[in-house]
């Protein structure tokens, strides 16, 4: 599938060294990991597939293999940096369909933990103090991509 | 990882045969796809690992593979017989840890499309007409299920 030129995920991809240290998180074979907007769920990534897609099964097996292995490497350096007492896994696309997951790791502090974390964020977007509140201080954003990337570093096999 | 006595997935596990034809989607090797409850979402599964784990990466990459390609293989069949404009695949846990997939076809009906079903599902909790609506009929889940039965065992490898 070619990537399309409405694809804000596509032009994202194509800026490649252009996009800042604080903001890739990981350059993998088949994706590439951004620190996320929400940052109250500190680790908070998006995965984006290097290939446009809308769905898991239109990638072709080998390329599918390799990018949910890369999912969950992510997951387990988050999970190993922030230690949350749980991850979670979602690839939407409702409003942009190529392929991305958000990885959010739930703290045990977190009052809504019992909740998908939609609902926050729906209220950050109708609410200027909940915005802020949910995407935490920008200047811990390079701190939070660096200790990422010393541990996917760590890791990598 | 033993199963644990209190986790309510192992339990449904343990009833096996047990459970209702109109329930249970399909027996895989390494997980079981069950009807979920919000069939507004009409193909809405849950997919348990048959293994009692809590995270992705805390599953041996064989199983974890395995489990994976399954809910691909889940996917593409809620996919081919509902047509959904888009999938939702969702890893959450935060209630039940024990590893669960929720696959939701989205709808280009759903004037809510552009958002994660969990909006919808937590005023369904909390207003019995919502419920009632999100949960749809219970006579088309048997017929639900055929389908997606069907779909299965034609796709199946």
């Amino acid at each position: 599938m070619p990537n399309s030129s409405d694809c804000p995920f596509c032009k994202k991809l194509a800026a490649g060294a252009k996009l800042p240290d604080a903001e890739v998180v990981w350059q993998f074979p088949h994706s590439v990991a951004i620190l996320g907007q929400w940052q109250y769920y500190q680790g908070h990534c998006v995965l984006v597939a290097r290939t446009h897609a809308t769905e898991l099964f239109n990638l072709v097996e080998v390329e599918r293999h390799a990018y949910l292995d890369e999912m969950c490497q992510l997951a387990r350096a988050i999970a190993a940096v922030f230690k949350p007492h749980k991850m979670n896994y979602e690839l939407l696309g409702n409003q942009v369909p190529h392929l991305h997951w958000h990885l959010f790791p739930r703290s045990v502090d977190d009052p809504q933990r019992l909740q998908a974390v939609w609902l926050a964020i729906d209220r950050a977007e109708r609410d200027e103090g909940e915005r802020r509140r949910l995407s935490g201080d920008p200047l811990r954003r390079e701190a939070t991509a660096k200790k990422l990337r010393d541990k996917l570093r760590e890791i990598s096999p």
